[in-house]
């Protein structure tokens, strides 16, 4: 039996070119980055150069870029760090008193990845006010809504770049415009009528973050063209290894540290940097980048006969996601009748890997939030079930999908009771 | 020139059988240990061993293992999360006043690792008591102060294992037995005079962490044996990857997450799991639990050695730490009328590795706070300097150290404005 793996956006083998990169630096320049000696000073320069590398795939300069652990630490670290800059002693006592009189304003969307999704609503247990933007029944985020719930106390805009789940690929440079036009027009007016003294400063600017951890390997990331102040990337979702996050911080960006214990990273991520992480990291987003065009229109090519076929193949079928504007390596469909942990499971057992909504929720039996939030109703939701290519991905592996799914549908449709 | 490699305590190089037990990982057995498919399910199992492997050496039940980015994570969430477990709201509002009026109260002490001190200094500013025990001139903590010091409102201690700067090694049972009589004699009278209502259940336990990061390779990490509530450990100080760490939560304690995204690691680190650097990790802590007692004769021998010859060789040298209870593998030394640094880079510049004070700090020129806290002088303090030997340490590099060392202290010396 071929395996067949179609859950790239869960995780992707570490390139070969990448784990020969790491290789060195594992027991030769092992040296630690903040060692003064010549062993600190080699992994100094792999780590300085692969800053470098990183920075000029996101058009930006390399004192902007810190390692972390992980996207969701990048997340949080955005989030919590950016409403820590705002208010540069929010857990003081004057201060939440401060704030819970005059609400700092929040916006996300409805669709995130948990690991922005859970730590917004964090932040709204806390006290702060967070709105949630709702998406269409493509999930495309609602723009007229953004303008309606801007407002003087928004402190931080949170939008993904591109869904993880379905695919649909987020208006980020239209946001970032919409932001800025906002804050242009209200800049005297809201200097005027703030209570909140202390935080004049800091609202002088609604800060624009984004995850663009699903985005990464297929789409642009240049930051000035997308108008974001901050950005998430992981390492593994285009052929680095796990262990290893990014964050881009625009210059000037108010962001205090979540965690303490040293001057790694600007003093905002401290901890022994992961030097051999951190060069294949780099290495796979200079290659992901390099290849990017090819394998966005490879990818396209292959997904869309993947699409083609289930639709001509599998009766009661709905395509999820943007019609057009989607990730060119995601396409999810709703089975109808059918439970997608179990199709999960039948494919498995032939040999193909695939997802139901995210691999970080997979053990979570709730339908996928942002089926919810994109109008499919609860019980179809139950049904989704996520195709991620690779640029390995091959024709060969999609034949095999479009002959082995018809079958398991079929016979899971047979044995499920008709859910009426 | 032969170089000789005297910084294990910064970091040490990766162990070849932790290099080849990672190996698979990169790209062949390369799933989401969340996803549900056979890769997933490969990689959770290669995690969930890994956990049973720390846990045997650690004494205690997988369950009570998390894995985290770097032992700074680990340090930061037992402190920050063992807070908020004991505040469940500790941001909001009410809670936040409650508090500062019955302040809760934490200790630690002066000579902790910046990833302990600095969590506790920014505790400090956000309103919170802490008090820092200090050390005897050999950098033991003072048990005397730690009596007279805690009080119906401590919720925490922190004391580290052994210190990394000058290998004292800190009497953790001794502590953990103090402060479970002190909590059997009070809780009774601490019922009955906190006025503290909301906070009582969790009161009633004073949680005790260690930062095991400097012990790990050379000393029994067994935590019943050493009565601890919650230890960190890294990877890379024990011949593991960069970019993970270990928290030991004894079952019972009431934490809670300091970054929010996902159900990983029960909930308190969430963001994929580095399936690789977890099993190099288990790999390299169950190799160093394996030969534990061999390298610590063996290296005990080579580190009097060194000792025993700079004491000799070397005029106007102090050796600094306990005589006695010390890590095996540290030899710190004051080298009067000399910087640290420039005996650093001379060293350097005959292919020797060592540190002045640890890794994480030397970028940082102010004299090292462990030093300071032991009541060296501070012009005396700026002439530290730590060699710290590994398993590989040979006894020839040993003979080197000691052939070139007085030579650079001698010309230093001569290039040196005396002190006076």
């Amino acid at each position: 039996m071929n395996k067949v793996y179609l859950d790239y956006a869960a995780t992707t083998p570490v390139l070969p070119e990448v784990v020969e990169a790491m290789k060195p630096y594992w027991n030769e320049k092992f040296g630690n980055a903040s060692s003064l000696h010549s062993w600190g000073r080699e992994a100094r320069v792999a780590v300085e150069e692969s800053r470098e590398k990183v920075a000029k795939v996101l058009n930006c300069d390399s004192e902007e870029i810190i390692f972390t652990g992980t996207t969701t630490v990048s997340d949080n670290l955005a989030i919590l760090g950016v409403l820590k800059g705002v208010i540069e002693k929010w857990e003081a006592g004057r201060e939440v008193r401060v704030r819970s009189e005059e609400k700092l304003h929040l916006i996300t969307t409805q669709i995130e990845h948990h690991a922005v999704l859970d730590t917004f609503k964090y932040l709204e247990k806390q006290g702060f006010g967070v709105d949630y933007l709702s998406v269409d029944k493509d999930g495309l985020v609602k723009l007229d809504e953004l303008e309606k719930l801007v407002r003087p106390e928004t402190v931080l805009v949170s939008v993904m770049y591109a869904n993880n789940e379905v695919g649909t690929i987020e208006p980020i440079t239209e946001i970032a415009a919409k932001l800025q036009s906002y804050k242009a027009l209200h800049q005297t007016v809201q200097d005027k009528v703030s209570k909140f003294q202390s935080f004049k400063d800091s609202k002088k600017n609604i800060y624009f973050h984004t995850d663009a951890a699903a985005a990464a390997g297929f789409l642009d990331l240049d930051v000035k063209k997308l108008g974001v102040d901050l950005m998430s990337l992981g390492s593994h979702k285009f052929g680095g290894p796990k262990g290893v996050g990014v964050l881009y911080i625009k210059k000037g960006t108010k962001i205090n540290p979540i965690t303490f214990g040293g001057h790694h990273e600007g003093g905002l991520w401290p901890g022994t940097e992961p030097t051999p992480l951190i060069v294949g990291m780099a290495k796979a987003l200079e290659i992901a980048s390099s290849v990017q065009r090819l394998a966005f229109s490879k990818t396209t090519v292959l997904r869309d006969k993947l699409i083609k076929g289930v639709l001509e193949k599998v009766p009661e079928v709905i395509l999820t996601g943007h019609p057009e504007k989607r990730l060119p390596e995601i396409a999810s469909f709703i089975f109808k009748g059918v439970e997608g942990e179990a199709v999960l499971l039948r494919l498995d057992a032939e040999g193909i890997a695939v997802s139901s909504g995210s691999a970080c929720t997979s053990g979570d039996l709730r339908p996928s939030h942002v089926l919810l939030a994109m109008g499919i109703p609860q019980e179809e939701a139950h049904g989704s079930i996520r195709f991620s290519l690779g640029r390995e991905t091959t024709e060969d592996e999609i034949n095999s999908v479009l002959e082995v799914l018809p079958r398991v549908i079929s016979d899971l449709r047979k044995m499920t009771p008709k859910i009426s």
